[in-house]
């Protein structure tokens, strides 16, 4: 398993890994006030769509702590002014509101009690939704972890990694399962531009887990995977629309097409969860379109025309014909791809 | 025309444009001894092998007046001496040596003369040297731009343009004549990690020259291809085997794929001088593998474990299957793909 824990609840103290100063440096900061648990939301010291469930969910705690609630019902208002609060750090992550309204939903459930009642009530739900995220990552890798066969190539995009959740990710779990299972195989992970989450994150924790892994430019990824070298690609996916199209950091649909050119697997691995029956394809997936600043500089540089107009679309949608499977929680799901 | 020279030959003194400032600055530097020649080729402050051609050439001038010669004898010895210094600056460029054997064979085929008439004569042929590249530029400038219509969208990789040559470029040539023959039309211009040379002088000299340009990550091209914005693909080469198969920047057989299944034409524009008849196929071509460092840095910073491995090489191979066609000084070539 990875040696690293984003989000750590020790003797009632919230932890986190601050992701800002990886891969440099590894250090836990905790955050004692709801402000400093907002910040760290806000500021990506954690980040990933479960993580900042988790963190938010534990965050609460916290919060309400911080107002030292004399009873029932300064508790409970305690926590309504927390919850809209956290709920503000990052207004488009699902999870986000998801463990929040969880968080808010148990206690609503729950008749007057003391404030040490509630406070334990909200660890246990707080460490149910971790609990959860362990379960639904490490499903994930037992079922991918029979895709990954001794000595293989992986390639992999972006961080879909033991960083973006409670611990072991969704594209890398298989990976760590695997290795769990002492398997041994080597990863390729695309740098992502323009964050670099590749390079920053996936590198990281790979190696952190002592797991075998080799950094390159997105656009190295053809000649790669021309070269014979790669067995298997394995990303995560933001949302999945109900036909199979799938949204996900910006950079996969062509992997997934060069993948296909090569005749690669290619496998999403996400929680069921991800499957939204809402969107019908692809085609309805809104796509951010992000500062045009992300682009134009490198490692905090200007390295391009400062005037220059970008395209910068933060995901693309790739199209169930490019996808051999769906790794999930549930099981391995057939893409379309013959 | 674009309006920078990257090599200015004025009043028999030799200028560059200095590409290490680019694109914040724009700033011409006088080449006025051999040392200063050497640096600016080592350095890249002058790059492209055509440029490098050129400046070789006046640089050859330079350096002997430098020395003083105050005969025929003298005059030589200064002249083989300058040659081999500045043959040292990149060993492996190919348009380097032979402009500094051209510049050698035109004082081998001259009998005993003032050294006023020899530097007269070296003039001469360096300036022959870059006239004959402004010409090659533009033919491949004149049969390009028949590709290009109005309100088209192009899609470049690396900088195969005005700044690696005299002034036009081979990939950019034909949208320099295009532009000049009053078409408008927009062009997608890939960053080209790791140097970013697409970034930093692309994007550069296009909008120096009046002409629509937008800046993209390299994973950002097969979206970009799908969204119907791009009606041609236009790359360089760095050498192109007999059969046909291209070696050019990292990224450009993934570009050429990606081309292929969106149905876009996907083009190479160089001079007729790059095929390379003593090169069968694309396997024989050797591909360079760069400092890891490269990848692990974002503008000077590190943003990759320090020591985490790295897959960088300089150059790709494209098949002659992906390639619509190539546009060279003597016409257009078919390519092989259907």
């Amino acid at each position: 398993m990875p040696s690293f824990l984003p989000v750590l609840w020790k003797d009632q103290r919230l932890f986190i890994l601050d992701q800002t100063l990886l891969p440099l440096e590894k250090i836990m900061v905790e955050l004692d006030n709801a402000q400093a648990v907002w910040d760290a939301i806000k500021s990506l010291q954690v980040r990933g769509a479960p993580a900042i469930g988790v963190c938010a969910a534990y965050g609460m705690i916290v919060g309400i702590r911080e107002q030292d609630p004399g009873d029932d019902s300064a508790f409970r208002a305690a926590a309504a002014k927390v919850k809209i609060f956290l709920a503000t750090s990052r207004p488009t992550a699902v999870n986000l509101f998801y463990a929040l309204d969880r968080m808010e939903a148990c206690l609503n459930q729950c008749g007057e009690s003391t404030p040490q009642q509630l406070f334990d009530l909200l660890e246990k739900e707080a460490t149910a939704i971790f609990d959860e995220d362990v379960a639904m990552c490490r499903a994930i890798g037992a079922h991918g972890a029979s895709l990954i066969d001794e000595g293989m190539g992986i390639l992999t995009h972006c961080n879909a990694g033991g960083l973006a959740t409670s611990g072991y990710g969704t594209a890398l779990a298989p990976l760590y399962t695997a290795h769990e299972q002492g398997r041994r195989f080597r990863v390729y992970a695309d740098e992502t531009r323009p964050l670099l989450q590749g390079a920053r994150l996936t590198a990281w924790e790979l190696m952190e887990s002592g797991i075998d892994v080799t950094l390159l430019c997105d656009n190295m990824a053809a000649m790669l995977l021309a070269s014979g070298k790669v067995d298997i690609v394995i990303v995560g996916a933001d949302r999945i629309a109900a036909n199979g199209d799938t949204a996900n950091k910006i950079g996969t649909y062509g992997v997934a097409l060069l993948a296909k050119h090569h005749g690669i697997p290619f496998y999403v691995a996400a929680p069921a969860s991800t499957f939204d029956a809402q969107t019908a394809t692809g085609a309805d997936i809104p796509i951010e379109e992000r500062d045009a600043d992300e682009v134009r500089c490198h490692g905090g540089k200007l390295l391009a025309p400062p005037q220059v107009k970008v395209y910068n679309p933060a995901f693309d949608v790739t199209p169930m014909e490019l996808i051999t499977g769906f790794i999930t929680d549930q099981g391995i799901l057939s893409g379309a791809r013959e």
